[in-house]
């Protein structure tokens, strides 16, 4: 097999080409057909549902080396390699650019696409080739915007096994997932038990606390109340760039810790004064931010942000799965499972992980756990990729243990 | 003396009359005369300049008993007692209001007005009665908005030491000051050393890190891309309520903590949904901090928020007093201090305050630091006020200890 890190687009037309793929770049797969609509949680339904996926690795003939990646908020299928080209919502946004966690996949990587088979799929309403607020809704030709249906993370399961189920896989040796891919993850091992080997939950957990809660809240604020929010409706004209930029600084800050920012930028004053006087861009970490926002309002939908915060927010596995009650959902669980907590993490925060961890115990499940010191914050597990892919890959090669559950 | 919780306006004339004060209520001092503007440190100068302050407790004939408090972001003179009234920008917002550290400050209380004689002035540049960006610029007859000056911490001291200078107060028992307060409190110390016995820091620190230079950024960025903002010309219109509201819901959060969100309202629903659908209000904490946001914007002036924001990021005691030293800006006090940080404040959190007293150790301080476990965030100061009280008390009647600083 070949994996190399300059562009590598090749088309594949059957499922069963997969079995000799490298990489295939970014595919589409449709997965409504005329009397076939795709089945939201809520009882919706949405007649056209497209998905877009990557695969990197050969899959082996006894389908027993798969593993599912889940990206999060902002992420896309692209997790690892060089694109030749990234498109939101449609229009090609830039050429070539890495995957957003190449570091940890990719051959002789800690998820080795030389020994598995790594599947990435673009969530459900987002911007990155699948269905999403800015796609067409074929009803009216016109995008969704807000008259897309609320998506949530199950929604973003059912899609993914859809998927699978369509190229012919009915097993994952691993399901893997930062931040909300965790979530995901984590859905995986309690909606589809005996289809997942392992499971692997990073910076993340059965629910997002209340201080999550309140700054999704104020980003969406930010969002539709921008001047030219137009109540969803922007696609024509242009894209609410002011809250989108303010929903990206305060999310981007929520992605570090404070010790991380005052290592990397302190109070370090620009050079000279960039921006307009007194309320200008001063301090390195004000052009880091503003920086970081700009080029996101170039890369993501407005819209999107709105869907997916909702379905962060709303997820809640104890509620969906045990009645509220957290071991009684993992219960459920038959995966070994890999909790990974970094201790600067205050969105998903080691205390969450370890009451995670603390119920899957009361389960009886073979759970590993694991919280990583770093000043990293929550966005450890994509940058701390040395210590991240050490843990991911004695997990991944670890022989599985019998499984000694007590059966309820 | 008499202090009752009951509204109890008194006007007196001459600065004399103080010594007999039980409560004054809110009064203006003019600080300006022509031909005598107020110098800011910037070199800008104001040519009227009113302060709004309130005086609690009679004052000694010795003038041995000021307690100097200084008041953080969005407060105001009115520190203790029940008002007949609060005006914002001069418009009258309610009436009847206890003051924003009634608990601490009063009768009996831990800062006790029977024995001390409190003093709490409007900063320059708020909307509380001081001057400030919605007062009228007498060389246009219009509201400053933005043509106001660039105020800073040391401006509010000065402006502080002019009030007392004209109250014939010299010497000051105490200066005491939670979070912004606390910077105030720490710009006395090291600008009018021989001016104070004793300094009471909360909540703060000698500058502001990263994280917070980031949120405050956010939250301008949020005010001033508020469709109504109008270059901070909107006195005449609406005000940018959305953008001030966003600033308030995140900068409420940034004052609470994790823990403390998951404890008040953890993810609990509201009975029923009360926004609009998806994108509503649907969690009690969406409910809190759309409710503070909104009553904050009824009683708060965005430019305001803008100003006193961009001069807690500027605040730099190493800086302005040892050259980038904190150890060599120490060496100037003289006051006996006391540093109080709490567990989970992460606006300043407890490492900071370890290293401030780390340098005023190394100066060979009297300094005593109190760290106190809290749930409460940066709002301990504000509301854990039994601890804190406990402690402002014993501080404030110990006799004062004998320095034995080695003079530099």
């Amino acid at each position: 097999m070949i994996f190399s890190s300059q562009p590598m687009k090749k088309k594949y037309d059957s499922p069963d080409s997969l079995r000799s793929v490298g990489w295939t770049g970014a595919r589409k797969m449709l997965l409504t057909s005329p009397g076939q609509p795709f089945r939201l949680q809520n009882g919706a339904t949405l007649s056209e549902v497209e998905v877009e996926y990557e695969v990197y690795g050969d899959l082996h003939l006894a389908q027993d080396n798969v593993i599912l990646i889940a990206h999060a908020l902002s992420g896309d299928a692209h997790v690892a390699g060089w694109d030749s080209q990234t498109r939101v919502n449609g229009r090609i946004w830039r050429q070539s650019r890495p995957g957003w966690w190449d570091a940890v996949v990719g051959p002789g990587k800690a998820i080795d696409t030389e020994r598995f088979c790594v599947i990435c799929a673009n969530v459900l309403g987002s911007c990155y080739g699948s269905t999403g607020p800015g796609s067409i809704n074929p009803d009216s030709g016109k995008p969704y915007g807000l008259r897309f249906p609320s998506v949530s993370v199950a929604d973003w399961v059912e899609m993914q096994r859809q998927l699978l189920d369509r190229l012919g896989i009915e097993h994952l040796y691993a399901v893997c997932g930062g931040s909300l891919g965790g979530q995901q993850a984590l859905e995986w091992a309690l909606r589809y038990p005996k289809r997942i080997g392992k499971c692997i939950v990073l910076a993340s957990g059965p629910k997002l606390p209340a201080q999550g809660l309140g700054f999704n809240m104020v980003a969406r604020h930010a969002i539709m109340h921008d001047k030219d929010f137009a109540g969803g409706d922007y696609y024509e004209g242009e894209p609410p760039r002011r809250g989108l930029e303010a929903a990206r600084m305060l999310g981007h800050i929520t992605y570090l810790s404070g010790k991380g920012m005052d290592k990397k930028f302190g109070r370090t004053r620009l050079a000279q004064d960039q921006g307009s006087g007194l309320f200008g861009t001063e301090f390195e970490v004000e052009s880091y931010l503003r920086h970081q926002s700009r080029s996101f309002v170039q890369r993501f939908d407005a819209n999107s942000y709105l869907y997916i915060t909702r379905a962060m927010d709303r997820y809640d596995a104890a509620e969906a799965w045990g009645g509220g009650d957290l071991v009684r959902a993992c219960r459920r669980i038959t995966a070994e499972m890999l909790v990974v907590s970094f201790s600067s993490d205050w969105l998903y925060p080691p205390d969450e992980c370890r009451n995670f961890v603390d119920a899957m115990l009361k389960a009886k499940l073979p759970v590993t756990y694991v919280e990583l010191e770093s000043n990293s914050g929550h966005d450890a597990f994509l940058v701390d990729t040395e210590p991240v892919g050490r843990l991911l890959r004695a997990f991944l090669l670890a022989p599985s243990r019998e499984r000694k559950v007590a059966k309820h």
